[in-house]
Order: structure tokens, then sequence, then C-alpha cells
């Protein structure tokens, strides 16, 4: 179930075809997954769309590819966003991650969650020494 | 300010004496960060808690020790828990994070948080190819 | 899936079906969607939910009904809620949200959560300029 | 800081000073929280928030009063709320909470923010033996 | 669907195995319900994760069983984690619990929500008065 | 409390002078809000994020500017970010809402935040007249 009617040809837009056009090429695979065909509703917010998660997760950075996916799963997951959780699992594997890293990978996202619950629920104060900010 | 009185002498307690200590011996310094300071109100909930930090983040898995912290903070901002953004981000500074890596792990964080929106709003259907679970 | 069993006939308890005649009257359908049918397992929680519906939703008020259930769709995406994403896109629809609208929709919607993600992830501090509740 | 300028005098609304004399007899105490001082910027956003909160919080139901407030607090600390951790662990201890049973609160919101990130990491499906909505 | 694959015979482990006969001991049931199987593709995730929850939810402590419950059906929710919701609902009802302290308990849901909403869109200052940490 | 430290002189960099010169032209004031001061300190993240903000918020599009804003608050609202209600609050009253649009707002965002709830607590299945995505 969805909230949008799929197109039923997409790229006959020949703005999403060219945005399709260059998702198989960056990552060499002829699959478009469901997230880049059903925001092809509207050519435009598929068009930037593409463009800063190609700028930001396909494009050498000062994080390698694979902490890239992984800071995303961790995002998506607390947000819970189920699709999201499935695509970046997905990547993650496709740049080699292995079970024991995914295991790594859901215990520091448990953790997290935990202190930042106790965190919260003490209202602890921020120790001085964490401040970076003075002076700005 | 803050949920609970802070013990006036919480050392006094062996028990938390024990943990403080062990805390000092795995970080090498004598700093003891609020979170602990608060969370030593009750001396089980202190030592599961530091038994489960010790395990996941300083003991070598299959994750290196400054991805973990990245992690960490991408559920803490998610999260939107001030404190726990304030002490990982301190954290992965002391393991080494770069300016040009802060930034990256923002980048991310935000483009995570932005497609997490935007596959919800659409209520994009999971692709049969991300499935990992058939036969379970 | 879901956490209550239904009612066989919820409109044969008098206080249900009062509700249920009064969502047909104000929307002018006879379709009672599903959140209503489940919520009816507890006549005073119907009640009590459905009164505050209509008061907020369906009485003219300072802003108008489709900017109402934009907000709406906002906070139900951000908070991950599948069926109320689902049913408050079909009300903005049938208030007349074109697909351009829909877009634009997400388009904030998505900017808002990757700057509230930036925001929190350096902590900025409030701009003194911001503040309204001096003196209270 | 707050988003909203605080009214000068708000009692000298009779609507508003309807609510303060009903919360004030309502809870035995003098004392008005900002909660509801602010909330007073709009007499029937007021009227209305305080009379679902006693109905819920302040009349006998079929959950005794501590137990709803520790509900509070745990929905509170999971979105986040610093202003409601507060007032309502405040409101928990003036019900008898103890520090032992503060401990063991934070104990089951930091495990059930755990699992709940395990459970959504792993897209673990529902066990069909959980459905009770069959023939809804 | 699910992020990983099942593994086909999990109690071929020993370690597996054993944290299966000890869930199965201490539910004095046969059943063991998804999260459990899926979780077991990392036997030190499954082992550390049964140890905490046995000790949080299944040992006696100063709140009753029933509440602690009630509290993990409250983050579930908050959070939108279907599958927790699902099980811990199920869980609470094995524990006693009606359907008249069901309602009462997603009122008390609701309304934290609400009002966890207010205090964030207003800003409200927390009280001097319910701020115990002075001198921490 | 932040987590970076402020650049002492951020406009020495053409880059961030560039935007700022725009953000002033822009917006037709010589204020630059702290979001825009501490995002500096990477100056392809200010570049990008203000392009996008100015793309989205400052160009004319299908939905009006104030409602814009309001959508904008009810995410920042729900995601908790304090930094967030505080300028776009401010930004959705420079637009000209009124009191009583705001306290409209407040009740449209707590009213969705508690019915997110309540159907995330009963797991109501989705209707299938919600559904567009048919064929997709």
């Amino acid at each position: 179930m969805s909230t949008i009617a799929a197109r039923p040809d997409p790229e006959s837009d020949p703005r999403v075809r060219a945005v399709f056009d260059d998702i198989r090429a960056t990552r060499k695979s002829d699959f478009i997954n469901a997230f880049w065909r059903y925001i092809a509703f509207d050519a435009e917010l598929l068009e930037r769309t593409w463009a800063e998660a190609k700028a930001v997760m396909a494009t050498p950075s000062a994080l390698d590819p694979l902490t890239k996916e992984l800071v995303y799963i961790a995002v998506s997951v607390t947000n819970g966003c189920s699709y999201c959780v499935h695509s970046h699992t997905a990547a993650a594997r496709a740049r080699g991650m292995t079970d024991a890293q995914h295991a790594d990978l859901l215990r520091v996202i448990a953790l997290a969650a935990k202190t930042n619950q106790l965190a919260t629920g003490l209202q602890v104060p921020v120790d001085p020494a964490f401040d970076l900010g003075a002076g700005a």
C-alpha cells in the first residue's frame, strides 16, 4: 500500500529517464528500487533527492562507503523507517558488511538507544568539558 | 536540572567505587562524566550499564572504535538526546574524528532523516529483493 | 494484524452507534474507517477521541481545513504512523490537495527533518532574539 | 526561553481563573506549574487540555494513579520532552514512587528502547499468535 | 520480510539451545516467539539480550510484572515498534491486563504524547521546584 | 553549549561570506541566526543546506510561505528539536501567524500525536480504500 498512484511508465518522462539512467550507471546495475520509482511522481523531487544521495553516499569523502551505510542504518532504525532499514541493510551488505559487523552494529544501536533513555530520564546535565562552543 | 538528587559522596559505596575505578582504568583518565555520577544513584543500574558499555564500546569487535562512536552519535542525534550527542561527539573526537569526518557524518545523518521521511510519507513498499527472511 | 479483537457488531452498543452516526453525518459519507471501528472497543475512548477530532479538524477555526490536514500528515510522517499517513493523505486529497502540493509538502517535511538533525547534531544554542518568554 | 510571551496577569481572564482554581482544588496545592501558565495564552486550549488531564489522570480508573504516572514518564522520556520528564517524575514521587521503583522504571524504559531497536533493525515479522484482529 | 536470513536449525548451536531452553523454562511454555528466533543469528547477542530481559522483566523487583509490561508497551508505541507493541500487549494480557486497563493505558499514552507536543511547541521552561539535582 | 568550536571570523572564508550575503539579501535583514553561523564550520555543508532551504522555503511554490512554516514547526516539535521550534515559530510569526493560528496549530499537532499513539497502540490495519499504489 502506498499513498500515491504509481506512474504507469515513469521513464516516458525524460527527466525521470535521465535520473534512472544515472542511478543505473552509478550503481552498475539495472535494478531501480521502489524508493526511486515512487518518488518519480514528482520529477523535481526525484532529481534533487538523487543528486544529494549521489553526492553524499556515492562520492568519495572523509568517511568510507560502508561506514556511511552503517550510520544510515542507525538513523533509519531509530526513526523506525522499515523501507529504509531494508534498503540500507542490503546496501551495507553489498559493500561488504559481514554478519559479525551486522550484529556489532545492532549492539551499538541498541546500547545507544538505552543510554539515551537513561540520560533523558535522569535529565543529566552536560559536563562543561564537553562544550566546544564557548565564544561563539 | 535533573530528576534525581545527587549522592553527596557516591564513592563511599564500594560498588560505585569499584565501577568508577574500572571506568578510570579503562579510559586511563580520572574524569568521570556526569552520566555515570548520576546513574550511580542505583548501584545495580550503574554496574550493569557500565558492564554493557564496556563490553560493546571498549572491547575489540567487528567494528572499529571510531565507527562505533559515529553510529552512537547517529542514534543520539535522531533521538534528540542532548547529553549523549555531547558526550559521544567528544568521544569520537578523542578517537580521532576530524572536522571533515564530523561534517560528513552530519551530512549522512541529515540525508538519512530526509529520505526516511520521504519513504514514510509515500509509504513505499519494500522491494522483494531486500527480503532475506524467507523460510524463517 | 491488530492488538485487540474486533467487536463483531459494534453498533449494537448505542454509544458506539451514536458516534458512528455523527461521523457519517459530519463527513456526509457512509464510510467508517478502521481507526474508529477499532477504537470502538472502548465506548468512552471512542466518544472522547471523536469529540476532539471533530472539534479540532471539522470545525471552522483560525487555520483552513487543508492546512490542518497537511500539519497532521507532517506529524504522522515524523512519528512513523503508517495508518495515520494513509488516512490523512486521503483526507488531504479529499480537501483538494494536488500532486504539486503533495510533493511540496514532502519537500518541507524532509527538509525540516534534515535541519532538525543538523541543529541537534551541532547543539546550536537558541538565539536570544527568538525568546518571547522573558518575564514569564 | 519559550516561544510565546507570557500573559502578565493570566488570572484576570475569568476562564483562566476558573481552570487555575480547579487545578488548585484538585491538587490541594497553590502551586500552578509552568505548563499551565504558558498554555493559558489560549483559554480554550487551557480548558480542554486540563479537562482531559483531569479526566485521565485525576479520576479513579482501571489503573492506579502511580502506574499512570510511570506510563506518562515512559512516553515523555521516549519523546525526549525534558519539561514533561521533570514534571511527571515529580508527580510520581508525590504519589509515592521510591528510588528503587524509579531505578526499576528506568531499567524497563531502557530495555524496551533497546529491544525496539533490535526488532526494528532485524525487521522481525509479527508472530501470528499475537494477532487478535482476525475477522475485524 | 526481515533483514537477515533465518538459521535453518538454530538449536543445533548449543549456545542458542541453552537460551531457548531457559526461555521455555522461565515462561513455562514451548513457544519461542520470532524476536528470539531472529536474534539467534548471533549467539552472543541472543545470550546478552535474554539475560537482560530475564533480569529486568522476569525477576521480582520494585515494580510488579504487569506494571513493567505497561511501561514496555508505552515505550514501544512511542517508538512505533510494531513487533514490540504486539508482543508486549500479548505479554500484558498474559499477566492479567483487562480491556478496561488496556483502554486506560492507551488514554494515558495518548495524553502524554499530546502534552509532550504542547510543552515542546511552547518550549515551556522547567519549574525550579522540579529540580532535584542541585549540588550535584 | 555546542559540539563544535565556533569559527572566530567565519566571513573571512569567501564561500561562507557568499552564503551569508545571500541569506541577508533573501531575507532583507542583517541578522544571521546561529544555525547558519554554526553550520559554517564546513563551507560545503553550509552552501548545500542553504541552497536547499532557499529553494524549498523562499521560492514560490504550490504551498504558501506561512503554510510551509507551519509544517516545519510540526516536524520540529515532533522531533523535539528545541532550536528549530524556536527559529521556525519566529519565522511563522514574521509571515503573519496570529496567536489564534498558533493555538490552532498546537491543537492539531497535539491531536495528531495522540491519534498516532492510538493507531499504533491498536495496530489498526490500513483500510484498502486508502491505497493508491495498486499496480506500482
